[in-house]
């Protein structure tokens, strides 16, 4: 029963979507999940997926996205409209909809103005970072959930999206610097002479480190690595580099990492 | 003998480069090469770096840069002076001391012009698409060689400019395409779910083809390549791809590829 109780809501659900639905316990509605097209400049994400999305339906919910809320994450409308969700173009209507609202980055003072009081959120919220966001939401009675303060535990992997996206920054910045390198990274040997391997250092072996690591050792350079917990030595060896220590008067390890 | 009529030459040499130079035959005087910055839009690279400037000058040669000519391709003037040359900021002077003129692009007709009657040129002359050059040369009487139109011989490897810029080419466009891509190239397999490799085409396996076949490799992609020559299987299979046939009416290997 608790775990149905987070899907359905006592709201009065449209009509329409009554007849959609799939059956359900008498008294219980669908849950309304609204994600409105991210605002800060840059930020192409966006917090919900088509696939996503169709599972969400299947399993009795509504969703509501926002007109082109894919659109710069390569999401088209029309794959949202195939995977069940009618995109709308009224940010405000989407966000004042949402039982539960999902978003990339933490909502502004308008977004959370035009939130449904006592709605929740689930957001990259950074609570500490954003103390005017948080005091706002409570004003509001909104529950925020906010997926980098979720703990890294195995149980709740499925759930972290820091070390997914930490991936993606390690990854990226290899590329990037391989492209911007007047050399190349794998070393070269041709009849016309020897190109050696370019050597890369990396500091830092977290997530994002250790795939930087990878992604440069994939590409054939020769990488050196260093981290203030030095108890990281083996992860960097295990990813190819070879790990340089950094003496230390204090040990600085933590959970995280 | 014939081998040192290469290098030097019967001109007056200037009262300092006679200081400067190695002991020398009776009657022979110095070569003197000339290396211009490059003036087409978007070419960044220099026909003579510092290091081999440095080795022709050891060699009893003098060599005229252009200032700024490497600037694009990461060497200063600093780094020629080192070497022994000594850059010069004009153009026209630069192009006519030369007895033998390094460029990376065919000349224009304006550059053409500035060189001395009976010089000779070393470029990327493409002969056959710039026949304008080929006749205002042949008007100067300048002797040209064409660095492309070298045959692809084992004895000639050492002068192959068409491979070593193929190999650029194949690995700057795969890192060009793993940074423009919506996803990752290799798998990824995390708590929170798996990112299958990416699967990539390569069109043509010659130098270029073959190079980005082994860097998309390198990358974790999955890879699969054509060509029109059935016969570069095996060195498609070599590099790590899956070939997969085109079936054609004619044969089209050529001695390049």
């Amino acid at each position: 029963m608790l775990r149905r109780r987070r899907i359905w809501q006592c709201n009065e659900p449209p009509a329409a979507a009554r007849e959609r639905s799939p059956p359900r316990a008498a008294g219980f509605f669908p849950m309304k999940i609204a994600a409105p097209k991210e605002t800060l400049p840059g930020e192409r994400r966006v917090a919900l997926v088509p696939g996503s999305c169709k599972k969400l339906i299947q399993a009795g919910m509504e969703v509501h996205m926002e007109s082109g809320a894919g659109s710069e994450a390569f999401f088209t409308d029309a794959e949202y409209r195939d995977a069940g969700a009618q995109p709308i173009p009224d940010a405000g209507a989407v966000l004042g909809a949402g039982d539960l609202i999902l978003k990339v980055q933490p909502p502004t003072r308008s977004e959370i103005e035009r939130m449904r009081e006592g709605a929740m959120l689930l957001a990259t919220l950074m609570p500490l970072r954003n103390l005017d966001a948080v005091r706002a939401l409570a004003d509001r009675r909104i529950t925020a959930f906010s997926t980098d303060a979720i703990p890294r535990i195995t149980r709740a992997q499925a759930m972290d999206t820091l070390s997914a996206m930490a991936n993606i920054s390690g990854y990226k910045s290899v590329l990037i610097a391989a492209a911007e390198l007047p050399k190349y990274f794998p070393m070269f040997m041709t009849a016309a002479g020897t190109v050696f391997a370019a050597r890369v250092f990396v500091i830092g072996a977290g997530v994002a480190g250790l795939q930087a690591i990878a992604t440069a050792k994939r590409l054939g350079a020769n990488v050196v690595a260093t981290d203030v917990r030095p108890e990281v030595k083996e992860q960097i060896e295990s990813v190819g580099a070879k790990y340089v220590g950094v003496p230390l008067r204090e040990a600085t390890s933590s959970a995280g990492g």
